[in-house]
Formats: C-alpha cells, structure tokens, sequence
C-alpha cells in the first residue's frame, strides 16, 4: 500500500504534517520525519500554500444524467420529466450509462467529492466506472411499478447474490443498495417488498420524498396521509434510509425522521431550479435530524459541484430572514461527515485514524485571499480551479489538477452515437 | 491596434470567425481571409473548442473589499457592518485600497468580467488599479453624513475638473460617478446635492435602495414615505441612477423605477447571505424595467463571479413557485448587455461593431458537455477554470489562463502589513 507524506499543509487554522498509510490518516503532527528504513517507500509531498479538508459526500445525484446536462431547463418537474428527461432517458443503451457515469465521476472528482449516492439504471455500469476512476459510490437500483416483474427479479437476486450488505470487492469502496424511487412511482407492494429486502441484505434504501406539493397533495388524495406517514405507515423508515429532497414536511415529519434516524439528503440547487421548494434547513437542524447534501443530477442542476451546491445551501436556509442560520461549518460538515456517517464511511473528518479521503485547496488561488478564514473562503468563494489535489482511500484521484483518464473520458462520451446530430 | 483574428470559434450554435480591428469586432463571418497585404499586423487565434459569449458587467460592488474576505460571516446586516466591516474599513489606507482593488480586478478577470461599477472610498487608487490591468470602471466617490464637508468639497472639485461625462483619459474605459451611499446614510440636503452635481457633470449616481425592510421602515418613520418615493420626491431618480438591491418595493415603486429609467443592480448572493430578501425579478422584468446584475463587495459574497451570480440570480428567481421565471437567456443578458447599457457601453453583444469585450469558454471543459445547450452550460453548469481568454476593449486581459500580472498582486496582498497577523 502507497505511503504519503504530506508537508506543511493548512488545517483548520494551522500547519502541520500528515501521514496517510495504506487508506487512513495514520499520523497529523507539526514535523514527521520518517526513518531512513521506510524512506523508500514514502512519497514526500510538499504542501505548503494547500489547505486541506474533507472531501465531499454527494448524497444524492444520477450520474448518468450528465448527458441531459441542458438538454431542458426553466420548467416545471412534471413537464421536465414527462415531456424531456424521461424520453431522452428510454434512449439509453449501457454505453451511454457508463460513459455518462465517467463524465460525472471525472467532474465530481475535479470539484473535490469521492463518494456518490447513485441512482439510475444499468447500475452495474455506475459501479463500473467507479472502480476505474477509485472513488467511492453507494449505487441504488432504481425500482418503480414500471420497471418490469423480470428485471425486478433479476435485481433482486444480483442484490442477494452479494454479501451482506451489498458490497462489490473488499475494498469497501463500492457498494449496491434498493432505490424505490418516489411515492408516487411504487405501490405499496413494491414498497414492502424493497424495505423488505433492504433489511434481509442489509443495504440502503436510496429514496425520494416529499419533493413537490403535487406529490404531497396527491399522496394525501390515494393513501390519506403524506408520504413521510405513508412510508412510517409501511415500515419503510429506518437507520438505512436516504431520502432525497424532503421540502413539504410539517414539524411532526421531521420528528418522525429523526426519530426514524432516516438521513436527509437535502439537494437546494435542484429544489430551486425546479421551483419544488425552500427544505426547511433550520427546522430539521434544531432538532438534530441527520442531514447530507446532494446535487441531484446533472439535468436539473446543472453540475455535480459540492462547492457551489454548500453555498447554495447556506445562503438558501438564510433566505427565511435569519442570516445565523446554518453557518459555513455547518453546511461543510453536512457535505461532508454527514453525509458519509450514512452510509457507514469512516470519512469526512481529516484526523487520525479516518479514512484518508481529502481535498488539497491551492491558498494561492485569488479566491482564497486573504486567509482571515479558509474554511469560509473554500465554502462561499472557491470554485473548483482551487482544487490541487483529491486523495480517496489514501491514493491520489486527482494530483496537481489532473486526472488521468480526463481526454480518454471526453473523446469517449464525444463518439457517443445517442449525441451526434 | 492590434488585430486579431479568432478561428472557428462557438457563436451562438454556429462555428464562425470573428475578426477585431482596434477595439470592436469589425467582422464575423464563416471563414475569414486576411488579406497578404495585412497579414503581418494580424494575430490568428486558433479558437476551435471554444465558445465565445459577451463578457460581464459588474454593475455592484465594492472592489476594495476583496481585503475582508471572509472576514465576517453568517450574521445580519447591522450587525455586520457596525460591529466588524466599518470598524477594519476605518483602518484601510491608499495602499490597502489600491491592492485591494487589483486582487478583485484579477478575479473578475479570471471569471470573465470586463466592467464594474464600484463604490468605495479613496476611488483613485482603484481608477489607478483598473487602468493598469486594462479593465472597464465606473468608480464611485462614496458620499454620506459622516464623510465631511471638506472631503466633499475635494471629490465634487475633481468631479469637476474632469470632461463632461466623468472620464478619465481618452479609451473611454474609465469614469467617475458620484455615489449617495443610502437613504439611512445621506441626509436631504446631502442627496440635492450629489443629484444636482451628477445632472451638471453628466456622471452616474450610483446608490443603495430599498435593501432591508429596517431600511425602508426607518425612512418611512423619518420621511413619511418609502425610500424609492422619497427620493423621488427629491428629484433624485433619472436615466442616470444606478440603483442596487433594490428588495423592498411594491408594484407601484418598481413601475416608479421603470418610468423614471433607473438601472437596477440585482445582487442575489448578497441579499441571500444577508438575509435582506427576495428581489421581485418577475415583476421587474413582466413590466421591462431595467435590470443589471452586481456580485456586491466580496465581504458579503464572498466572491466576484458574475457566472455564479447569473445561477443564483436564475434559481432565486424560481423559488417563488415558477420554474419558466428568469430562463438563462434573461439572466446572461441581465449581467451583460443590461448592465452596459446602463453605464451607456456599447457592449455586451458579440456582433459586428459592438466593442470588444468576451469571454471565450473552453468547450473541452467537462462542465460543458455535452453540448446540447453551451448558454445553459455556460450559466448553470461551468466555473471560472472554463474560461480560457478573455478580451477587453479589443485587448486580451487573460489569456490561455494566464494574467500577466497575477504572481505580483498575490505577493503584494501578501505583505500588506494590514493582513499581518
């Protein structure tokens, strides 16, 4: 396993060293010299002018949809979906899904993420890509009333083919979960027999929920009540859900979130651009609901950027006239430690023993000077051409701004018949 | 004057070349010949893979203030400014402004801005800055109660001494204005004045209006009426005006500000961060009332990107419930020809005739693929490391990501003996 040591780096207010061994931080102190006897076998990297935080959890997108990146914006969801996106989507084949993956991967990685919580079709592509490009992903099967009783199979039995837990290889970095899609996509039955599964093989339940009025108005007209009491009505909310959105959600929802210890994956850019709605950040932080950040697919976004999606959601919660609310620490800490605490990742904190997965930011870039505070610079005024380095599991994805399979990805996703004209 | 000759560049859904003689695009069509005769006094730019769009006008900020970045964050607006950004702004000197001022100059640069339309204090050093980094300014010489009849008197004679209209040289790429900071600022008498001055001298006044509701309460338990009818009421408001913010207004102000030809200088981050509000982008644009986009200072953004600005601006505008609000058409013309127009530049469209200002977009970018919509790439999806060239008044400013000056203003930031700690 590669061995580095990283030099005079800025964290959280100071210089230091840091050692990564095998995948973890082993060691951050002020001066770490290493012995003439493993010299050898320790890359030196000097990092003096980076700073450096945890990486981002993208706890909710489609990678695959990079391919609809404004294929049609400025208009309503349901319009959106039916008329546009769903479509374009029938369209496409396991290349295009692969390739629209790497596309994703190679943006996410660039803008400082290593993990995404996937879900879309052809998963096995999404998973595929994942392992060449070294990042982490959580890949939900999509399933709704119309995905067929054989592939749902076919699903269910890849699912059980898996250890517990879903995971792909040894290394932890790659796993499959369920993904019922919405309400107002899966009957009751399905739903069971989702969370059902879920439990048995001890893998996610990757959700939407509660993300338009509409979906909240007509689940009230079919079941009675709202999706979130529908869902707890079923069963269906536990410690190993992730639910995407939650904007129409009473108080007495959000307790019941919490109390389910369900994570919500909050997605501000793509909840504005879709006009759902304003998630109710202040309400579920109060009550110490679990909260992750997301940016949706790429369609209704229209990029994977955990940056700018941090800022979007610090200046969003503030919009209600409180200019306290969710401070940058907060919102940084929801993009990243939340986010990775739900899926079982000992990552997004860079001390000892976690998991080495980090963002090395250039201090020389204009955007973050001057330096009264690099957290709020790298939250409210970076973007994405600050980022030097990305390490995930303790190996470089990105070094020095470039990713290895950058032109081999391009040319690819350009050679796509589905987007020639 | 140089002339340069961009091949195969992007233009709106079509490749063309763009020819520009001195500081104006003299001719754009398919394919281009220079004639032998000419050859040698023409550069070629090789622009295939990249797509060109106007660049931006900043038309609100405070360039100096790039020195508090980050500085003070996550609180209320008086709060903001009495406890932590008057008391550092009380410390700044010539040189803090003149450095200040060419770290925000390079940023804007870097994201694609060729104007901005400043207010802030020892306004010479940043007309010092702007000239020597080759960028457009209007600069606005601050005017409240607190500043002192003297130092009035001192900016109002060297308004004077300048040409009608307030330019400095002969480019026509620098000019002074005069800027009434606010109603809660400037009193009556003050604000006669500055209008009367700025009538006289042909010059912009540049304000802030109707930020918070504090702002708009205040002045109507002092003057009776709102701050939009009060300075009405004084005569104030012209074709001159250059108004930001701009939050607190009923139907029958906005139609006010239309009628009387005022530019309104949207800030969404700003007013975001700050809590201020909801800027009423619908009914503004419903009635064609003059619209600009401005990043304000970068103590309250925390950066100067236009192209983010343009995201926010879109989303903001959509929150209120409808997706079809502000299509990213609108909002890129809001940031460029809505603000040139205003500051009476004749740029901001890229077409044969109109002055030279673009940025040119690198299309290898990954946010900027596929390429089923580059404007909606451009807005909603790319970052400042897609810009690869930018040109001003004919000139490069940045070239293949390269500022000339950057190195020297990042050194020079760095041993302000202000930011010492």
């Amino acid at each position: 396993m590669p061995k580095i040591l990283f030099k005079n780096v800025l964290l959280g207010g100071s210089e230091t060293d840091i050692f990564v061994a095998g995948n973890r931080f082993e060691k951050i102190a002020p001066e770490i010299v290493v012995p003439a006897a493993e010299a050898a076998s320790v890359e030196i990297v000097p990092a003096k002018n980076l700073a450096v935080f945890p990486s981002f959890c993208n706890a909710h997108t489609h990678a695959a949809m990079t391919l609809l990146r404004g294929y049609a914006d400025d208009m309503e969801l349901f319009t959106w979906l039916n008329g546009h996106i769903w479509p374009f989507e029938a369209k496409l084949s396991a290349r295009d899904i692969y390739e629209g993956s790497r596309l994703a991967i190679l943006e996410m990685i660039r803008s400082g993420t290593t993990f995404f919580n996937d879900m879309y079709f052809e998963s096995a592509e999404t998973v595929r890509a994942a392992r060449e490009l070294g990042i982490r992903t959580c890949v939900g099967m999509t399933v709704t009333n119309f995905t067929g009783e054989e592939k749902i199979e076919k699903m269910f039995a890849q699912l059980k083919a898996l250890p517990q837990g879903g995971a792909v290889g040894d290394d932890g970095l790659v796993r499959f979960a369920v993904a019922p899609h919405a309400v107002y996509t899966v009957s009751e039955k399905l739903w069971l027999r989702c969370a059902e599964l879920a439990r048995e093989r001890g893998v996610l339940l990757h959700i939407h929920l509660s993300e338009t009025k509409k979906e909240v108005a007509d689940c009230i007209a079919e079941h009675g009540v709202s999706p979130v009491r529908w869902l707890d009505s079923l069963g269906v909310l536990g410690e190993n859900v992730v639910a995407a959105h939650v904007v129409h959600v009473d108080d007495e929802e959000i307790e019941i979130l919490r109390e389910r210890g369900v994570t919500v994956a909050h997605n501000p850019v793509s909840n504005m651009k879709l006009a759902s709605g304003i998630f109710r950040a202040e309400a579920f932080s109060r009550i110490g609901a679990k909260i992750a950040l997301g940016t949706d697919g790429a369609a209704s976004n229209n990029n994977l950027d955990m940056r700018e999606e941090m800022k979007f959601a610090a200046l969003l919660a503030k919009v209600g006239g409180n200019p306290e609310a969710v401070p940058a620490s907060e919102v940084l800490s929801w993009a990243t430690r939340g986010g990775f605490r739900a899926f079982g990742i000992d990552a997004g904190e860079i001390s000892e023993g976690k998991l080495a997965d980090a963002v090395f930011v250039d201090l020389n870039n204009e955007r973050m000077f001057p330096s009264h505070n690099p957290l709020s610079n790298w939250v409210y005024s970076a973007d994405s051409r600050a980022v030097r380095h990305v390490i995930c599991d303790g190996k470089f994805v990105m070094r020095d701004g470039i990713v290895p399979a950058e032109e081999e990805i391009l040319s690819a996703v350009r050679s796509l018949p589905l987007l020639k004209k």
